[in-house]
């Protein structure tokens, strides 16, 4: 049994090798190799707490497990994350207890990396404007991670409360990016891949904003009810997702289909794309949105790579179970 | 973050502590004061293996967690247990892992306290013959942990492969009482408490073979298709069971649910008796069935505790996770 605490993730994991998990198993999924289980999620009567697990199996990577962990809204007074996530895998050989992982950055990783696939897969090569629509704590991730993928020459961002708006600009600083905070008006006008990372229960970019050509990574919306983007947007665009059950039910395409304005058949799954069994962008002038709802597969690739590279490094506590 | 693991747990935990979890859980339950999560059950389509969780909230005795694992076919062929388990616990104030424990012995362990309670709550003070319908390895728990809690003065058994009775004869000899092979017919003829633990998907036990006073403990249904008795011993029984929502879907009521001989609300929380909200048996005449279906929470209880003794006597592995 292998154990990697969560003080160890940090600069365990580079973004391209979370990358590369992320992508291959989004296309497992494509090709019927992978597969995630049901999400259980419930609200425990405790601390305000969400707890729940997503669990899925990787007959490609034989990864198989479950991220347990929630939401802990009072853990920020007493110095803790409130999102709380452990990682467990098994060994799909024999079903014993393999590894044991700590979730916390992983998450944040597993999450900044979908977008930053999206864009590997769906953004126009020339896209040089990123715009950012939310400012919190996972912005940074998405932020870090898009960059990667496109020469982008400038940061523009918006958030509902502008006194957030300084971690954007520092960490497009630390990226060497220039950043500008802007209305939603201007960062429709001005970036060619937006990412929405927001707690949005209303749509915040309208479709007005969004210029043809656009990315937007929609990564905000895994519950019912939240929304990050007019659903016109979507009726609009080409979408895309992790897992079609999970956004036509919680991610921001929930809106869409319930207006009719598409159906689950009109959203291809990015792992398709990835695998190459369906087209991504078509055309310079279409607008590509990718709905990210987060699956458990996700999490279990990260972390079973995470432990590769411990083990390989020697950081991995390894106990006899 | 505590490591209990598989190895350290046999002589961790007595019986009696056991049943104490289980029955303590169980009253929380019937209080509202503790509640399972949805199952996940999964064909992984690897290994033939089935893979899942049972998961819940006790807020009574403030356990969170999930037990995790499932049913490996091939195991035994490489010398290791079919059945696979972990139990994960989390601290319910912060959502944050607290220990990991082995689960694969806890599980017999539990499966056998819910019977042994039962037993506690439900049969007769004068019984003196134990009926066992099963004889496989989960058998030997039932027999050792029912045993504790009448005066039995015999023990008499079937299975539908006698070859494996010395399973049963061995573990009434360990425990000082005379054992005896019997047909079914002589079984329910002789027996005051009888205990079913099968694997079966057709009724084993008819309701010709179970007289008036009786208690059963029906343990080996916990799938949709399993059935071990007549469902028309359900409809002259007052039926008790761990959960109702489990039990006329999954568990041995099943049957007489779709026949139509029982509804689910014929059917008490055991919890309801042990915590005094309802009765339990009202007469020496009356048949007692108890659908054991097996829930997450029985699973956390006793781990929790176990996990309590290992700390105490310096056993549990502590890691800074």
């Amino acid at each position: 049994m292998i154990i990697v605490p969560e003080r160890e993730i940090a600069g365990l994991i580079s973004a391209e090798e979370c990358f590369e998990a992320v992508e291959a198993v989004f296309a497992a999924m494509a090709r019927g190799e992978a597969w995630n289980f049901p999400v259980v999620r419930e609200a425990i009567g405790h601390a305000d707490a969400l707890y729940g697990f997503k669990s899925g199996f990787d007959r490609a990577g034989l990864v198989l497990g479950l991220k347990s962990g929630g939401y802990w809204p009072g853990n920020m007074a007493r110095g803790l994350t409130n999102h709380q996530s452990t990682v467990v895998l098994f060994d799909p050989d024999t079903g014993q207890a393999r590894a044991l992982v700590g979730g916390n950055l992983l998450t944040a990783l597993r999450t900044a990396a979908a977008s930053a696939v999206s864009i590997r897969h769906l953004a126009r090569k020339d896209a040089r404007v990123l715009g950012m629509v939310g400012a919190g704590h996972q912005s940074a991730f998405q932020l870090r991670a898009a960059v990667r993928e496109r020469d982008f020459e400038k940061v523009v961002g918006w958030n509902y409360h502008p006194e957030m708006l300084p971690r954007l600009a520092e960490t497009a600083a630390e990226l060497g990016l220039p950043f500008e905070a802007v209305s939603l008006e201007e960062l429709g006008a001005k970036a060619d891949v937006i990412v929405t990372i927001t707690s949005s229960f209303e749509p915040q970019l309208l479709d007005a904003h969004v210029r043809p050509g656009t990315h937007l990574a929609c990564m905000g919306t895994d519950t019912k009810g939240k929304q990050e983007v007019d659903p016109t947007i979507l009726g609009r665009a080409r979408v895309f997702t992790d897992e079609v059950a999970q956004s036509v039910s919680i991610g921001e395409a929930q809106h869409a289909v319930a207006a009719g304005l598409i159906g689950g058949g009109d959203i291809t799954q990015i792992g398709a794309v990835i695998a190459g069994l369906a087209p991504g962008r078509q055309s310079a002038d279409e607008i590509t949105l990718f709905d990210g709802t987060g699956v458990g597969l996700q999490d279990l690739a990260v972390a079973a790579r995470a432990v590769e590279i411990a083990r390989a490094r020697g950081v991995a506590v390894e106990i006899d179970f």
